[in-house]
């Protein structure tokens, strides 16, 4: 990218210098002696900017000679440069002295007496397991991802414009914990209107991603101890908190309506909270039926238990109308509702939001707050237009319909092309579908050989927390298109062979 | 605000409605009941839109006909209104029952078995701490408000339009947990020139405010139970944060050369961590003598306790060259370095940066995954280019100058007109300064005269834990030109008055 035109050469950050006036050392060598030592132990870097003399001079409460006569020095010896347009840099051809390996070593850790962190990390994701998440993913089944090159980029980018020349000091502050108001009540009324939500958008608390939400409702609502119903298999990174919040998690099964109330109550009667996800299970994408619902419910309002309602891709519904969300049902206040923009937009936006029973409102804007004061306000704007215009649910609209044709591409690619018997759930709805695979198959091998082959397929054991599990694969549809599944399904196929 | 020009009529979103080909029922009358219900409900609201009868018609997968028929009888009822260019919307004037307050309270809580929410939860702040943060605050002294109005606007919006234009499905991605390889490698660079600050970009965390840095901190290097120096007086919202992490805190007084080392010994010699304020005391200002530091560090590397550096506001040092981190000065590794952009660029930016141990990076990313998976990223973009560019360290030169004179302004004012013996600290740098009052003043008691002459004041002890605490404020001088001063502190000196 091209800087923006600038009137003045850029002018490079000032480094620390202390300049004492009374030292018998003059003050050009003192100026000097600081750049150099800085750049002998690398606090500057080769084809750093460094400040102009005048802007130095300045900053230094000294004249313009020494530092003049210092810069001089400096560049006779070669320690600067000067680069045409671009003023004075640190040399990107350094004496050996600079360059010898210990000291770009300086920094390393060498800890006289190593301090302990909490073993209670331990459980946490590893770098293995993140990975995948961190960019671009890797052939045509990644899940989550939305189709990211049918976004409406013009339509977001003057509303950007838009927002970005009516920055005013106002929106400057840090805003309310709770998130804007224009936003809140733009997502409280497509709630209301298109899942069901009984909610006021004082209930509605915008937070930085789904996880967030999990996060800040995790602290309201369990402490250290507690035992929470997951679903099993469940959403890995979900476990994780869980853990770091010093909970117990009790695994219910989830069969063909969703999570199995019965067993949850033969395991853990009073659990003090279940993590669900009736509208799309994830991952293996069922829906909860009726009375299973209703069953969950009346268990919770039984035992005085929280109901967690991650609601993360309803907005997709491919065969029959989007099911009303389990809060709407609750005629209690024991559901917290979790949705996110991360499926509808895009992820790297970090919002999404929570609907939050009236009465705990103060303990979750409390521990909001606390954690991070507030969300950034910008982008809240920008939704909030986006959603009062109109934009919001066209682009859905118009998504349902691509995403339908793919999934369909899909489902038509693994019936013609895969010769093992797999049992395909979860494709009625959502970004993906997942395939079991006879217990001849190990998935992990599988996408071993898969990822040789730059596919990036995520195996369905690794969502179940007890062994023996289940083998198959979550299978994203929505960021390809349908022309390209076939060939994907070829190259699937292709991969899938009994251990 | 208007809204973008747009080719078609915008069209709400669509309700959640079950249709029934089966039914007895004809569906122009599922429709009508369905949309007359939602309305008495209150899932759908007065002015709201509805979506136009072909988008619903295609949405239920019925002909446009029933369609027609149940929106003619919804308008000639009074429950849907037409407008012109704004399609349907339902009626603003809605028939009594609909308006009857039963049916807006018919979401109030009326849980059968009341759920416990954890006890730890009191010790969070209240709504009346956390108000005065929500947004512009009032009168001339608020702490830690940048000069909104002397923003780089122009360049700010320019650098918003162009990654805006610039948007591109690799960015729309979760991105990396640690944020961008360029804001990384721009902070780290600035923090080696300016802040002595010894790392690597890949040290770097990009974090939403430097209160979620603590967070991450506290639950990498904290177990409940641990105990933690604090600062006394010190930053309320880290005390929170400890509370909610079960820490006990351990309040070390500060004196002229900052944190009293040996009285922290005295008190909790193995103490887990240690949180500071070394360039400017938050909130007294003064900054922390050398040998303060190196006793800290001693300290610190004796008893394998950690130190978190907090230096929120060190750009700006009005008197002698900024002083280098805490955390330059560590030979070993015992130092975690947070940084904010808060105060250099605005608060609803919500960025800050982490500087982490080397051997702690793997540690800080997976408990920054499970919180909230990675920071967003198109700000993150942004920044980055305004450091690049040099927009960030002229910015900075600017603003000290600016805020040199209104501190000038400030001190004059105090001493040509309040006639009470006060004492102040902390000018030498940051956005405030402290002043301490004579024993017979009560902070609380003028803070509250002041509130109603729309002047807020942050009375100094309640930013003690311990009583008896010192009387004072906490005065900022960075968002009041230097022409208002001496008014303001007229106002001041006019509500300062003994009990």
């Amino acid at each position: 990218m091209l800087p923006l035109v600038m009137k003045k050469t850029p002018s490079g950050i000032a480094p620390l210098i202390q300049v004492d006036r009374r030292a018998r050392e003059p003050l050009h060598r003192q100026i000097y002696n600081a750049y150099r030592a800085a750049i002998v132990e690398r606090a500057l870097r080769p084809k750093q900017q460094v400040p102009s003399t005048r802007t130095l001079a300045s900053e230094l409460g000294v004249s313009r000679i020494p530092v003049l006569n210092a810069y001089a020095q400096l560049l006779a010896e070669g320690y600067f440069e000067a680069r045409v347009g671009a003023g004075t840099v640190v040399s990107s051809m350094l004496p050996d002295e600079v360059r010898s390996p210990q000291h770009a070593q300086a920094s390393t850790s060498s800890r006289r007496c190593a301090a302990p962190v909490p073993p209670n990390s331990i459980s946490l994701p590893s770098m293995g397991n993140i990975l995948p998440w961190l960019g671009p993913r890797l052939g045509a089944f990644s899940p989550g991802q939305p189709a990211f090159d049918q976004f409406p980029f013009k339509v977001w980018s003057r509303l950007v414009a838009r927002h970005s020349r009516n920055l005013r000091p106002p929106s400057m502050h840090y805003g309310s914990p709770m998130g804007s108001n224009g936003l809140r009540e733009a997502v409280a009324g497509y709630l209301r209107t298109a899942r069901g939500v009984r909610c006021e958008a004082e209930q509605i608390m915008i937070v930085s991603g789904s996880q967030q939400a999990l996060e800040i409702t995790a602290r309201v609502l369990l402490e250290p101890g507690n035992s929470v119903w997951m679903e099993e298999p469940g959403y890995r990174f979900a476990r994780a908190l869980f853990n770091l919040q010093g909970c117990q998690i009790v695994p219910v099964p989830v069969d063909r309506e969703g999570l199995n109330v019965s067993a949850g109550i033969k395991r853990c009667k009073n659990a003090r909270a279940a993590l669900v996800t009736p509208s799309h299970q994830y991952p293996l994408g069922v829906t909860m039926s009726a009375s299973r619902r209703l069953q969950l419910l009346e268990w919770s309002h039984r035992s005085g238990s929280w109901i967690i309602e991650d609601d993360y891709d309803s907005e997709y519904r491919y065969e029959s109308m989007p099911i009303a969300s389990l809060q709407g049902l609750d005629r209690g206040s024991q559901v917290v509702y979790i949705g996110t923009f991360s499926k509808v937009l895009f992820p790297s936006l970090r919002l999404a939001y929570l609907v939050i029973p009236r009465d705990l409102i103060e303990r979750f804007l409390a521990v909001r707050f606390t954690f991070d004061i507030a969300p950034p306000n910008f982008f809240q704007s920008v939704v909030a237009d986006f959603i009062r215009e109109g934009h919001f649910s066209r682009h859905i609209r118009r998504m349902r319909l691509l995403y339908r044709d793919r999934r369909s591409a899909l489902l038509n690619g693994l019936r013609a092309q895969l010769d093992i018997p797999i049992d395909v759930t979860g494709e009625q709805a959502g970004l993906h579908l997942s395939i079991k695979l006879p217990r001849d198959f190990c998935d992990h091998e599988i996408s071993e050989r898969a990822s040789r082959q730059r596919i990036w397929l995520a195996p369905l054991s690794s969502y179940y927390r007890k062994r023996p599990s289940q083998q198959g694969f979550i299978l994203g549809f929505s960021n390809t298109p349908a022309e390209d599944m076939p060939r994907a399904v070829r190259k699937l196929r292709d991969v899938i062979h009994p251990r």
